[in-house]
Order: structure tokens, then sequence, then C-alpha cells
């Protein structure tokens, strides 16, 4: 279970953070790093240091241009945010996250994100709004900015617990749901949606009224297979064939 | 709850990991921070930057020659140790731990210590001794050692879930159990049992077999109250006057 769960750090200033983090990984059995447009170097002094025995982490992971990218082979993302945001999104307390945890990663295929922001001001609202849920980890309210390799550490120890509390558990019984569709599917679908919401006027991406992050927080909370994904992109293909928006091929 | 709770760092070396120890502490609403002979400056560059906002608690820090002196007045004291000792002890998960707390922390003048070791080779078996119990923090089996903020980081994580969880649960019936005894109070009976012991030829210092590391187990796993603990004492004395061995009075 633990091997298929990612820590993904956005922009992350400090690479004694990256380090901390590297260590915290290790400590309770995460091994799989992404960084995404890190703003300092990963192999330094401080990473290095902090890392303290577990920087072979530090030397593979996986550098990424945009959080898609490093999501994108995910069948669940869950972001780390400290606040509540304009618009309410499914959110889980770290232990709701570790309950869900062994389902999750039961699967083939499967992969869990775990989506971190920088150190100053976390995530963004579009970052937050491509996860299907949000942790927030409580804390003081006078207080509340945590150190980020602290958030990872308070989340790893989570899916340790979880792991061990399977490991002690009898197996599940095989699920004989469909596959779910990845992350990078669901951008494609989101994609595909907001094209044809634009071709049919329905959508105006100068005034967007949070329409697609509420058609966003819709979907991601539906989890939906990659059976249903095809059916609803289906949908908008004959959309823009019927609305003859869809650019005429060349 | 949370402000009947005391960290307790001994022989710390690194003025970051004080200021990271705070910062945890206050993040997750804890306050009382007491530093045991540290072999570090508290207020330091390194310290002030890693508490990120936390330093008013470096700035209020109790400090101690002794762990008898730092937790004299708590009536839990539990240590964090990562490995398994030659004489088992009372051995608590942090969930474990976290389940206890709101119990513990109920009765008028309780104090609940939360123990931690130095950054190269934690707690001493004399230290460990000390507590009524321990906690593991469970780890990758091969990379155990946390850093010492992250550590505290857990445990203050998961006392702020008991403290959560505590405040959705309806009030708990007032127990009518006596008051325990404090950790002097333990620590007196301790010491005049051995001197008893020693006075009735029973125990030779030079030759331990661990004789008093057992007595304190049992004890402080019986959580004594203080009445309890008078009795104890009581009963030392008598022993000590019938055997004749008291020195007398000048």
């Amino acid at each position: 279970m633990l091997e298929r769960i990612r820590i993904v750090l956005i922009g992350t200033s400090h690479p004694g953070n990256i380090g901390g983090v590297a260590r915290a990984m290790h400590n309770m059995g995460l091994a799989d790093l992404a960084l995404v447009a890190p703003r300092c170097e990963v192999i330094a002094q401080d990473s290095i240091s902090r890392a303290s025995g577990a920087d072979h982490l530090l030397h593979q992971v996986s550098l990424h241009a945009t959080l898609e990218e490093a999501v994108a082979d995910c069948t669940l993302a869950v972001g780390a945010s400290a606040r509540s945001r304009t618009l309410p999104w499914p959110m889980l307390s770290p232990r709701e996250l570790a309950d869900r945890l062994p389902a999750e990663c039961q699967p083939e295929g499967c992969r869990v994100a775990l989506v971190f922001g920088r150190e100053d001001s976390g995530l963004t609202n579009a970052e937050l709004q491509r996860c299907h849920a949000h942790v927030h980890i409580p804390t003081n309210a006078d207080f509340s900015s945590l150190n980020l390799a602290a958030a990872v550490q308070v989340l790893a120890y989570e899916c340790r617990m979880a792991w061990l509390s399977q490991a002690d558990a009898p197996a599940a019984v095989a699920s004989d749901d469909g596959e779910l569709a990845t992350h990078a599917e669901l951008e494609r679908y989101f994609e595909h949606l907001e094209r044809t919401l634009i071709g049919i006027d329905f959508h105006d991406p100068d005034q967007p009224r949070q329409l697609m992050a509420r058609l966003r927080r819709l979907y991601l909370r539906a989890r939906p297979e990659r059976m249903e994904m095809n059916i609803l992109r289906g949908i908008l293909s004959a959309t823009e064939k019927a609305a003859n928006t869809k650019p005429p091929k060349p």
C-alpha cells in the first residue's frame, strides 16, 4: 500500500524542507517523492543534512513542470489545505484520509497523491481544484502554519498507521468496481467539457463565476470510472457535433 | 486538557531542533516546554528561525538539571522510545496514548509529561525507568530514527486529536478516585524503598540485578494514589523501625 502513495511538493523554496520531507517519508516507509517546479536546489548541503540518511530519496525524486504532470497517473489526489476556501470542497481530516487509504490503494494500477504547496502561500485555488478532496491538519487557530516537513510527517504517519491496521485486518474482499479514471483522463475530460461549454455559449471564460470549479468538484467527488469517462467524453463529442462548434478538420 | 501536557526534552544538542519543537507544540496548542540539561543554547539564531513565530515558547521554557526535577509535579510520565529494552515496560502506540489522555488530564492538579531523549542516543535506561510507560512511534524498521521535532510533532498531533475528540464527546462523569501520587512522591517512595531494601539486606546496589527497575515497573504500572503511597511509605518506616536499620536521629 505505501508504495502506491506519492508525496507531491509544489514550488518548494528551502532545500532543508525537501530534506526534512525525505526523512519523514523514509521513516514512515514512503518512497515516491515528486517535485513540481521547485524554487531551490534539490541536492544541496541543507537537504542532505536534514534528510539525515534518507538522501537516496532526494536522488530518485521525479521532477515536473506542472501539478497535472506530477499526478497524471494518480487515481486520487488530495491537497493539503490550511484554509477553508471560497468554494467548499470535500474536506477530510488526516484520520479520515487514513481510513480511506487501504481501499484507495487496493485496485491494480491505482496511485494516491498527497499534494503540498509552497512554504509561504500553500496551494493556489487552481491547484486545490485539481484535487478530489482536501485534507486539513487540525492546528491552533492562532498559529496554523505548519512547517512543510512537519505537515508531511503527520500525513505520512497516518499513512503508516493505516497500513499497519490493514496488515492486522483480514484481507478485503476484491471489489468488482471498474477501473477508476486517472487524473490525466479527468483533466482531458475537463478541457473537453470547458471547450464544449464555451462552444455552446454556456460558459464565458471572461466571466467564469466558478462554473468550472463547481463542475470539477462534482465530477471529482463522483470518482468516475474509465468507462463512465468514455461515455461523458462521447456526450461532449456528440454535443459539439450537434452544435457544429467543432472547428472543421483541415 | 492541552495546558496540562508538558513536553520534556533531555540533553538536546541542536538549537534548530528546540525551535522546531516549539513550532510543532504551538501549532498543536501545547505551551509547556521543559528542557533538561540542554547541550546547546536555547535562544539562538537557529532556534528562533525554526520556531518561525513560536519563539515565545523558547523564552518561557523551564530549565532543569535532572529529569526528576522536570517531572516532579507530573502524575503521568511517558518516555518516547525507539527500541524495546532488556526489561520490557508498558508500551503504548501514540494512538493508545492519545486515547488515555482525556482521562489522564481530567483530575485537578494532574500533569502529563511526554519525555524525549537526545538526538543521538535517545533516553537512557535509567530515564526510561522513571516513566510510567513508553510510547513508540511506528517507523520503518530500516530507518527508525525520527528527527526530534518530527517525533514531537506526531505526539503533539495525537494530543490535539484527542483533545478535539473530547470536545465533541459528552462531558465525562467525574471520577471519585483519589488523587494520584506525583512523580516526586513516587521518587521519594522508590528512594525510601531502596534504602529499606538495602537496610534489610535484600538488595545489594553492587549487584542490582534489575531489582529496582522491576519494582519501579510494578508500582508505576499500578498508578498509586497519594493515600496508597502514604500507606506504602508507612510500611517502609515500620520495616526500618522493626529491623532497626534507620540511622538514629542526631
